[in-house]
């Protein structure tokens, strides 16, 4: 099936284009984007000029930063295409209500994706948490900013959502492997003085689970989360790639996003072969309400 | 039916008790608060305590703020009976979708309430609106706080939800109304340094709709809309209760809350004869992307 990417910036390159080029689904057929091309590709630097030139193409995904993500997918859905969305999958809730109700409508498949449910450990975490009791669980999720988006300023923007940029890959784990839902209780958030979106949150759960998102780790990096249940302990490393139960590791390894790309854009072959949407809002939910419910405190200003 | 009220500050005292005195369907039974009573009615401090207690009440009201109303509710479903929740239905929107979650599995019935979307002219402005076309929309809704929350710390503190609590009732009314959906598109968020919650925004929609949202008026207290369309303009003045089509006063008046919260009760007891859950969070999730996608100015020190 053909395919074209909207949005060639870090995130495309680093993993869609492999992991189209990768599977047995998809043939890249072209791109659009204001300037990044792919070797080989036919480019366009407007979507509507994308939809009216390539009628063959039948899919299009979506890695454009999500507050202009919302009129491209509708221009898409509207010309009845199906749409893969990066995480987040929009701007507002409110879009994606409305990109899901226009999908259904034009009967084309809507694909919300959150790549970190595919890191290798998370199935089988949630297989071994579906009968345990949770007693106590800790997200740690730190980054090094400057490494992972380097000079993004929309990340720091109004609507970037900072921080909960990765965070979100946390709760879209947690929406994923707990046995019971989750809602938030309260929130701290850390807004450099110079910019609307926050570099760092800390965050209380109901289930007595917590989470702490920071931008600003220049050591090891960590995207660790660790649960203590009545029946052991459980430990998700590496982004979700790497699962620990009772302190040896049993399944995954340190790698980074071995096979997240590739298994979502096999799933979406598979959404459209089923003629289906999947778009699970949940771990958008839980970033909304904590800005809703946050406390918010003024941090030093920063630059990349 | 009889019926429980939990919390007895202003907004019960002023409007839930009334109404359910004045319907047929109703008998106030208890309430639960930690200072508030209703003379001649049983009173318990303890939500728990009245659950045991009057296994023959079948449905509890909340009216406490959106933070503390979470457990209660839960509470009162766990217990089996039917809920009935003032606006907004929680402090996120998260625990409102795990109420309703249990509510179904209960086999209860669960009723997030807007009141503002029972005012006079709202029904015969949603069916103006059907068959026409919006060029453009301008919600107005300035009020002052200090009359209408005297001393209510609470609305400004994290997750009060500040102007927005007002401002609810008017996306409760859009959300209504409207001929199709919107989406939020930027807004501009007014917090005083020394609280939490806004006390003024600026929202752009979809549909070239846009809303004021203010909580210093000391003048004339405004709560308008008003829909350019083509065929004709449409004014919505008073909260909803007041309509005029092409400046001509059609429906209602400018008296303030008239019937709202006696349909409110009438339509729960129809839901529970029924059997069904009424659950909108679309106002709510408009809020929520306000506070994700707003940019924030500290404003002016705000003190009662």
């Amino acid at each position: 099936m053909k395919i074209a990417l909207v949005g060639i910036g870090k995130i495309a390159v680093d993993q869609h284009v492999p992991a189209i080029a990768g599977g047995p689904d998809w043939e890249l057929a072209a791109t659009v984007s204001r300037s990044g091309k792919v070797d080989g590709v036919e480019a366009f630097t407007s979507i509507e000029d994308m939809l009216s030139a390539r009628p063959d193409i039948g899919t299009v995904s979506l890695c454009l930063p999500p507050v202009p993500r919302f009129q491209a997918a509708q221009a898409a859905l509207l010309a009845g295409r199906h749409v893969m969305l990066e995480k987040p999958p929009g701007a507002t809730l409110a879009e994606v209500h409305i990109l899901h109700d226009l999908a259904r409508a034009q009967g084309v498949s809507l694909f919300a994706t959150w790549h970190s449910r595919c890191a290798h450990g998370v199935a089988s975490a949630k297989a071994w948490l579906a009968d345990r009791t949770i007693r106590e669980g800790r997200v740690i999720w730190r980054e090094d900013v400057r490494k992972w988006h380097p000079g993004q300023d929309w990340i720091f923007e109004a609507g970037g959502m900072g921080v909960f940029d990765p965070g979100i890959n946390a709760t879209s784990i947690l929406t994923e492997i707990l046995p019971m839902p989750i809602y938030l209780t309260g929130a701290e958030i850390d807004i450099p003085g110079n910019r609307q979106a926050p570099i760092a949150a800390r965050l209380q759960f109901s289930g007595n689970i917590t989470a702490d998102f920071d931008f600003r780790e220049q050591g090891p990096q960590t995207w660790d989360m660790e649960f203590v249940t009545d029946g052991g302990h459980l430990a998700l490393r590496n982004g979700g790639n790497k699962l620990e139960i009772d302190g040896k590791a049993v399944e995954g390894d340190d790698k980074i996003l071995g096979a997240e790309y590739p298994t979502l854009y096999a799933q979406m072959a598979q959404l459209i072969g089923e003629k289906r949407c999947d778009v699970d809002l949940s771990p958008m939910v839980l970033v909304a309400d904590a800005f809703t419910l946050g406390r918010r405190n003024t941090v030093e200003d920063f630059e990349f």
